[in-house]
């Protein structure tokens, strides 16, 4: 199995600068700010979104180089994707990220909010400094989709009348959003036309979709250590995902169960079966391959190049964290 | 003695429209952040700064009217204003501001942090919008700007060190920046030139820093009904203003008070006669007059209007609150 270390290879450089210009920009000046900017940026997380808009720049440069304005574009999306991990974390009450200490956890609920802040403000601020009105439309959207993908997820939380339309909206809002509109802007960076613009966009959507899928799958299929938390914990907490949405339509037992919030003895141990037992793991699964499928069909206009290659290969490795 | 209702009077239908459109954008579709919009925007705040954006669009329209762009101008300063107060709230572990129990003492720090989050993106996406990238640029400073601000006003706790244009500094970016930014906004969607954007910039920054050196001098000379806070809480919170940075010119003694955080028994009501028997509350009124009155020459290019006597007017206000 390739890893994403492996599958970023062709940015790898670029990632190492954009981690060390990232700790400089936030740390700068402030010595509880630099400690969680450490902590932020270099905990190995994957930057994977950072590495999309990477391989995407390069694999549109006529000559394969990157410019500043990509490589901006590449910070500000990991700044903001940073941003809202830092508040989610305090809005879902996280001790642990990966298995990592969350911000809140390790420094205090006050530095989370200002270190969350400062990115987002940092983030607006350098976007408008690309003088491009159309890419900051792009990525302010992606801003306010977050924090509405926050709020639905809140207000959701043991909804068992959501549909599988309104599980995938949030995911949108809450993953595929900024893996599409920063895909879309690395286009508009490069003066693409509208259709090519479309494709980049649809690509990093159903990238985002498949993404969140899998993960989602991977809450009931993986174990504590895989995962860096408990396992079913988005179920515990009344998180209901595509697996949860297929099985309550086989198993009515099951919204029973959710209903009345697991408070009686063996209630989750029971949802938890119901689901492995139904078809919904599979389906899910189904969904996913369905999205990567649709997102590598995106690229075919691009030129060959080893970045389209390794864009190419992002759908199924997604999947394949399943096997 | 005026009231800023009186002085806001030329603007007074404008601001009931701004309050009813905010309250719609904010709560649309999420009860619990309707709740939270209802608590911000309903509980009487002076709305001086959408005021003052509200009256220099009207005193820069040749005919006195109010075009869409400027009004959503002043909804996104006051965003930006509510969503700095409601995160500084859970930065500071307030219970209350202005007698009004705060967002995350009346709901959680969940709600505070997603409804703080949630105006800010909605500004962004306002401010993206309003297609001109040169006030883009202006807000998002000042949202750098305020949470560079909280950042500070942390570090230099207690920190005996700091001088008067430290504090300056901070209070520029934690009170004028706002203003003087959303001034020059102004401005730059009426098409003004360059000299005149910077007198409207110089308005704003000028009055912003008269209104916090008088609000830090009401820390010490108002009650706690005054206040809608205990009396002089900034100093016992180890946040140092201008009163307290000339008396320790005065009185060394005072520095040796704050540096051991007043942990020994009386530490800090001798450190507030200390405050009182120097001549800091005289020094700092008069540092306000001095930013008052060159707020008010900023404004000699305005054509005679109702808005342009209530504009100068407003100096004079924020210094009244002292007598």
């Amino acid at each position: 199995m390739t890893t994403v270390a492996e599958l970023l290879q062709p940015v790898e450089s670029d990632l190492e600068d954009l981690l060390s210009n990232l700790r400089v920009l936030i740390g700068a000046g402030h010595p509880i700010l630099q400690a969680a900017a450490e902590h932020l940026f270099s905990a190995g997380g994957k930057r994977l979104r950072p590495g999309i808009v990477l391989l995407l720049s390069r694999a549109l440069s006529p000559n394969g180089e990157l410019g500043p304005r990509h490589r901006r574009l590449a910070e500000i999306t990991e700044m903001i994707h940073t941003a809202s991990l830092v508040h989610d974390d305090v809005v879902d009450e996280a001790d642990t990220r990966r298995g990592v200490a969350t911000v809140h956890s390790r420094f205090s609920h006050r530095v989370a909010v200002l270190a969350g802040d400062f990115l987002f403000a940092q983030s607006s601020w350098h976007l408008a400094n690309l003088d491009n009105l159309e890419v900051v439309k792009l990525l302010s959207r992606v801003i306010m989709d977050l924090a509405e993908g926050e709020i639905r997820q809140g207000l959701y939380r043991f909804d068992t009348g959501q549909s599988l339309d309104s599980y995938l909206d949030k995911s949108y809002r809450k993953t595929a959003s900024l893996m599409a509109n920063s895909a879309k802007a690395a286009g508009v960076l490069s003066d693409l036309p509208t259709t090519e613009l479309k494709s980049l966009y649809e690509f990093g959507r159903l990238l985002g979709l498949a993404f969140q899928v899998v993960d989602d799958i991977l809450d009931f299929t993986a174990d504590d250590a895989q995962l860096g938390k408990p396992a079913a914990s988005d179920l515990a907490s009344g998180t209901l995902t595509a697996p949860v949405i297929y099985a309550m339509e086989e198993f009515p037992a099951l919204s029973g169960l959710i209903e009345r919030e697991f408070n009686e003895a063996g209630d989750l141990e029971q949802a938890l079966a119901l689901v492995h037992q139904s078809k919904g793991i599979a389906r899910s699964r189904e969904l996913a391959e369905k999205f990567s499928h649709e997102a590598r069909a995106c690229l075919d206009f691009l030129a060959p190049s080893e970045a389209k290659s390794a864009l190419l290969d992002l759908p199924g490795f997604v999947l394949s964290r399943l096997y």
